[in-house]
């Protein structure tokens, strides 16, 4: 959706620290001049007449009408039934690709330099299904549930997304060496979206050999595909990688060209209204968001921006080895944006 | 079973490096007079009369006998039907808990120091119940299944072994936040063996948090004990973590009293027969397997010597970064073993 030159994202503050970094972004995006028009909803779940809980409606028209929405960390009410509101925002716009780029951050200090990688994570069915059920006493089982659908569109998101962002290639994880007919299935739809897609190249690697190798050398890495749980597990491993949750972006592809970018940290509701937040991984989410758009310069604007402020140490956040408020932080990164002109 | 003062093992040499390495093993033990007597068997899977495949009767038996194992990599031939000869192991001797101590080895440099932690796995169960199904065309589902009996018995092992150990607490890793039911039922097993054990402080966390804390910092990290597929994933990582597998030891519980130890890296059969393999992993798993057998100073005295001649530096092997053969490298350790008296 288009207004004059600018287009309209939905804007999800969330809860605890989510509307002061849902702040500081639009600072930013107002200081690159980035054409979008923020609407803002609040997505917390409701209760239907009938007792389904679900996304209020102008919510849900809100996104399904701009197609894009940026999300800040949202709590989950304890009340009883409440669902968790990752799960609910995934099954509502059928949001089926979690991806993660995991890229090392230039002065941001881990055990590893040089990662730079994408989890591609599928985010709807597997042991995520829902499915359980006592069998006798004692005993009960969990339904994992592979569809040729699911795996199929996950398996050749994961090529267009390598092919769109000029990566060489595409690992799938899995373990049909035990789970031979749903993660057999899974790989299977995997080898034949390698099939068509022989610009990139493609690789098959058990689970537990790529926790083994991505710790001992990340830089191996590139693209990699994964049912619901081990991108569940490799997304969080990925971003401790490049320093955490703080400073990791997100972003959820769904059906019918909506997405969601999100940081995927907690709500801090202990630093929440303290100016004391890091907006980093929000603002990264926001900057793969524009990438989503087509609107690459000023993606790179904004991004480069970011990693300056945080590679020259001056002004950081706490997390990240400082002393500034978030506010500061925020404003020398305007800054920054505002010089490169 | 003694033998006058010795006890005697069961010895699965295993193939490809493996009767190298079990060859360097038993030179170590000589040399470090440790009061074991090796009984040789070969386990590999044979088709029994009606097609089932099984151990070979007279492994079977040894095993039995003398309880206690000793075992090098093993390949699973590619016979039509052939089942893993890992699986059949853990079937055959009821092998439930995994256990692997991955500890920081001086002088051997990886992106982590002062680990110190030691993964349980459950073995038996979830994932790898071998149920799936093909609910209609394109719609797989494979069955974790988890029971109360087991989960009790992987729990109370965990709180036994931090016991014995000197360990202080121990971890239960989990998504009972997704598989309620499932999870769940394993975690209040946890819990409950928690109660019962409160001279070690017990917590619960979510898989994906353990994995994104454990790349950020595994010193936090003490005893962890999981389900079946978050244990291959989270032991393969803390190898990981201290060097990958040739120099992290493992050892399998069984019940009955059966115990084998192992090493878990594959038969490398590109360098088999040139006396270039690594022992190490097989010779802490031997250490392991001493530790087991109450037999603790002579575990002491090979482990030390093993530890120092890598934190030497002079005679390695070529994967630890040296260019010594392994018989150099295991008499390098049989001579400190000795000088150590
Ligand atoms: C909060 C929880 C339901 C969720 C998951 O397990 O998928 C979280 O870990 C995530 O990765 O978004
Ligand atoms: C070889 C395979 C069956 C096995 C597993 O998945 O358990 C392996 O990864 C292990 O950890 O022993």
């Amino acid at each position: 959706k288009k207004v004059g030159l600018m287009q309209t994202v939905t804007l999800i503050p969330g809860d605890g620290i989510g509307p002061e970094i849902s702040t500081a972004v639009m600072k930013i995006f107002e200081a690159a001049k980035a054409p979008i028009q923020w609407e803002e909803r609040n997505v917390t779940a409701i209760q239907a007449p009938g007792g389904k809980w679900i996304i209020p409606p102008d919510a849900k028209e809100s996104m399904n009408r701009n197609k894009i929405g940026l999300k800040g960390p949202l709590k989950t009410p304890i009340a009883a039934g409440h669902p968790s509101m990752n799960l609910l925002l995934r099954k509502t716009f059928d949001l089926y690709a979690n991806v993660r780029p995991c890229v090392s951050i230039e002065g941001y200090k881990t055990p590893y330099t040089n990662v730079d990688l994408v989890t591609i994570r599928e985010n709807t069915e597997g042991e995520y299904s829902g499915i359980e059920h006592v069998i006798v006493d004692g005993v009960v089982q969990s339904i994992k549930l592979i569809t040729e659908q699911a795996s199929q569109r996950i398996a050749e998101y994961a090529f267009e997304y390598a092919r769109n962002n000029k990566r060489a290639s595409v690992t799938a994880v899995h373990k049909a060496n035990i789970m031979r007919m749903s993660d057999g299935l899974f790989l299977r739809k995997c080898r034949e979206a390698a099939e068509k897609n022989k610009d990139v190249k493609f690789t098959e690697m058990y689970l537990d050999t790529v926790c083994l190798n991505m710790v001992q050398d990340p830089t191996q890495f590139d693209v990699l595909v994964m049912p619901n749980l081990y991108g569940d597990i490799l997304s969080d491993l990925c971003a401790g990688l490049i320093g955490g949750l703080g400073v990791t972006p997100s972003g959820n592809i769904g059906a019918n060209g909506v997405a969601i970018f999100e940081s995927v940290h907690g709500t801090a509701p202990d630093i929440a209204g303290k100016d004391m937040a890091n907006p980093t991984a929000l603002l990264l989410s926001a900057v793969m968001m524009l990438r989503h758009m087509g609107l690459h310069g000023h993606a790179k604007k904004i991004e480069t921006a970011c990693f300056d402020v945080i590679r020259d140490k001056k002004v950081l956040t706490k997390d990240l080895g400082g002393n500034s408020k978030c506010s500061e932080f925020t404003q020398e990164i305007c800054q920054r944006v505002q010089d490169s002109k």
